[in-house]
C-alpha cells in the first residue's frame, strides 16, 4: 500500500492551503483572490499570481451574466471540457463553435485560423455572454477585431490563450481594456484551458444559489 | 485591422523556431526532443525541459501500441479532449472512465478519489495499453497499487498530473521505473492535460502510416 492522500475534500483543503501560504495576491483586488487561487491550482504555480490581471467587476459581470441565462462562448473543446457542469446555471449553455459545420471554409475566406472564423459564429449569441478563451490567441484577436467594427459587448471576457505566437500580445490588448469590457487574464506566454476554466469554475462557485 | 498573424501554418512554423531557440533539451534522449517540443508549445514555458523525464523507448513503445490497436485510457475528460483524433489510428478507442456509472460509489467503498476509483474500472483493457494521465495525482498511485498487486502491464505510461498535493510525489513514484515500464513525465507540481495531451499527440504523429 502507497502512503498517500485518498481524501478528495482533504486534498483540496491542503492545497488551497499551501497556495494561500505561498502565493502573493495582495496586488489583486479582493474579489479577484479566490479566483486566482482556483487558477494557481490547476497549474501548479504559485508564481502564476504575478501575472493574473484582471478588473474587480469581471465577478459580478459574469455572475450576473450567468444569473440571467447567458451563454458561454468558448474557444475550445478542451476548456469547455474543463468546466464543470454542476456549478453552473442548469440551463446554461456552454457553446463550442470550433468544430461546427462550414468553419475550415470560412477560415479559407477570410484569410485566418479555424479558431479566429469560428469566435465569427458568435456574433449573434455575443450580448451578454461569458466569453472564455483557453487557447487561441487569434480568437482573441479576432474577438477584439469584431468588437471594434461594432459588435455586440459581452458581459465578461476570460481569457488565457497560451504560446509563443501572440499570446502575450492579444493579452495586452486585452488588458489595455479600451472598450471597458470587464476582463480576466494571465500576461505573458503562460495560459491556457485548464486556467482560463478554473477561473469560470471559481466564478461559477461564487454565485448565489 | 489589427496586425497579427493569421496563418495557421505559419504559427506553428514560429512557434517551434522560438521554443527550439530558447529551450534546452539537449539532456532529452533525441526520440523523446520533438515530443518535448510539444509539451513545451502546450504551456508556453521553455523552462519545462528541465523537468521533462521519460525512457528513451517510450515513443515506440505508445506508437507500436496504437498500431496494434491498444486503447489509451485516460484519466479525466480534459485530456482525451486535446487529443487530435486525427493523429490517431482510425479505430483507437479514447477511453475515459471517470463519470462511468458507479464510480462515486466505488471511490466511497474504496475510501479513494473519484480519478483513483474510475482507475479501477480500466483493469481489463490494462494489457498493453497507452495510459495517459493529465489530472489526478490520486489516479497515478492507484495505477501503481494495482501494478504491484500484479495487474497486466501497460505498454506505455505518459503521465503529467498537476497541482499541490501528490502530484510531485506520484511523478516521483513513476521515475524511479520500479516497475521498467515504458515512461514520460513532468517533474514536479507542473504539468496537465495539454501538456500530457500534447505529448501523446506528438507521439501519434510520429507514428508511420
Amino acid at each position: 500500500m502507497i502512503d498517500y492522500l485518498r481524501d478528495a475534500a482533504e486534498i483540496y483543503a491542503r492545497s488551497f492551503a499551501t497556495i494561500e501560504e505561498e502565493a502573493e495576491l495582495d496586488h489583486l483586488p479582493e474579489a479577484l483572490r479566490p479566483v486566482a487561487v482556483r487558477m494557481i491550482h490547476a497549474c501548479g504555480m504559485v508564481d502564476l499570481a504575478a501575472d493574473i490581471l484582471g478588473t474587480a467587476d469581471v465577478v459580478g459581470a459574469a455572475q450576473a451574466a450567468l444569473a440571467a441565462g447567458a451563454p458561454v462562448l468558448c474557444d475550445c473543446e478542451m476548456v469547455r471540457a474543463a468546466l464543470i457542469r454542476s456549478l453552473f446555471p442548469r440551463d446554461a449553455e456552454l457553446i463550442v463553435t470550433l468544430n461546427a459545420h462550414g468553419v475550415p471554409e470560412l477560415a479559407r475566406a477570410l484569410g485566418t485560423t479555424r479558431s479566429a472564423a469560428a469566435v465569427e459564429l458568435w456574433r449573434d449569441r455575443l450580448a451578454g455572454a461569458v466569453i472564455l478563451i483557453g487557447n487561441a490567441p487569434t480568437a482573441l484577436f479576432h474577438l477584439f477585431e469584431m468588437l471594434e467594427a461594432g459588435a455586440p459587448h459581452p458581459a465578461a471576457i476570460i481569457a488565457a490563450p497560451v504560446g509563443f505566437v501572440g499570446a502575450a500580445e492579444s493579452k495586452v490588448l486585452l488588458a489595455r481594456n479600451a472598450l471597458a469590457i470587464p476582463f480576466l487574464t494571465v500576461r505573458g506566454r503562460r495560459g491556457g484551458s485548464a486556467i482560463a476554466a478554473a477561473a469560470l469554475n471559481a466564478i461559477a462557485k461564487g454565485m448565489a444559489r
